[in-house]
């Protein structure tokens, strides 16, 4: 029973990326989205768009990589993606005490397996992890479009600065890069993202 | 590009589900839960429990059965587990619709899969699906046992009809079946939950 009671810890303490809120605001809602229903909204993209990853991608790597990859939060709290480098520094300082303790919350092994598959992500090299943070990235494009706007304006970000992060997304998907770039015309001729600083 | 933009509908639509609105109160959150954040802890918890499945359970077909099956709640809102008969054949028609549009937003071929995915969750017949099923039941046990009582306590519900429900956690995992048989004793002991009726 020790092994199902640390896996049960580690489930309960999961729950609470519920309360991790992010900048992006929910259409509709008119409240901030959390770490968790992001992460779920990532999962239905990997399963929806799986045809986009180059071809041999694992599908279910990607899945569980988007599943866990903001576990970290629960301690280290959600940095918003246009924070500047020194604030990322302290972010990527925090993000690894927090899976230090996280993940040692379950069976040594699993453990083990969850702490390669954040590694992985973070160090975006393989298909898998260029795929799942290709989703990462443009997932909050599509929430800032719905909602005419969004986190583009509250911080007053431009397209040149957006068009800087959708080169990670090429890497990951060519189909989807070419998406987010057409995303990215539109919002500006729209009249809700300002063409540059 | 029609394929895509296809997908990309349905991945907005998706996002509905994070408007959906549960029974069950989250711990520290003094808030309702969302069927996206429901969705994705019981994603969590098919990656962290599997060794609990049956032995050759795929569970990435677990993992999509639990992502995908409450997007029908998105037109046909979310019934409480111990709502009447009458109440549960009326959601039934109504998931049914719901299935039939929501999935429809997919290429044919993508739409055909996800249904199939969906019947067989409620159809309970496979491991992977009596698997599922079972952490959709255990999970708000979880959540009601954080909250100290939760929605047993909030609807009258009592040991003998939450023991009723367990029987369908013991039949996908008798491992999780038995965690589920202590959590109701220690939920009665602690004098969060009614032992009858």
């Amino acid at each position: 029973m020790e092994r199902l009671d640390q896996q049960m810890r580690f489930v309960a303490e999961a729950g609470q990326l519920k309360g991790v809120l992010r900048q992006t605001t929910l259409a509709g809602l008119a409240r901030r989205e959390n770490s968790a229903e992001h992460s779920w909204h990532l999962a239905m993209m990997a399963l929806t768009l799986a045809e986009h990853a180059p071809s041999g991608t694992d599908i279910a790597r990607v899945t569980g990589m988007v599943l866990i990859h903001d576990l970290v939060e629960i301690d280290a709290g959600d940095l918003f993606l246009y924070a500047d480098s020194e604030q990322h520094d302290k972010q990527e300082v925090a993000e690894r005490a927090a899976a230090d303790r996280i993940f040692a919350l379950l069976p040594a092994d699993q453990a083990g397996r969850i702490r390669e598959l954040w590694d992985e992500f973070n160090e975006r090299r393989t298909p898998e992890a260029k795929f799942a943070r290709a989703l990462d990235r443009l997932q909050p494009m599509l929430e800032n479009l719905t909602v005419g706007g969004g986190t583009w304006q509250e911080h007053a970000v431009t397209a040149d600065q957006v068009l800087a992060k959708v080169e990670l997304i090429e890497d990951g998907s060519p189909a989807l890069g070419r998406l987010a770039r057409t995303l990215v015309l539109d919002a500006v001729a729209a009249g809700i993202l300002a063409p540059a600083g």
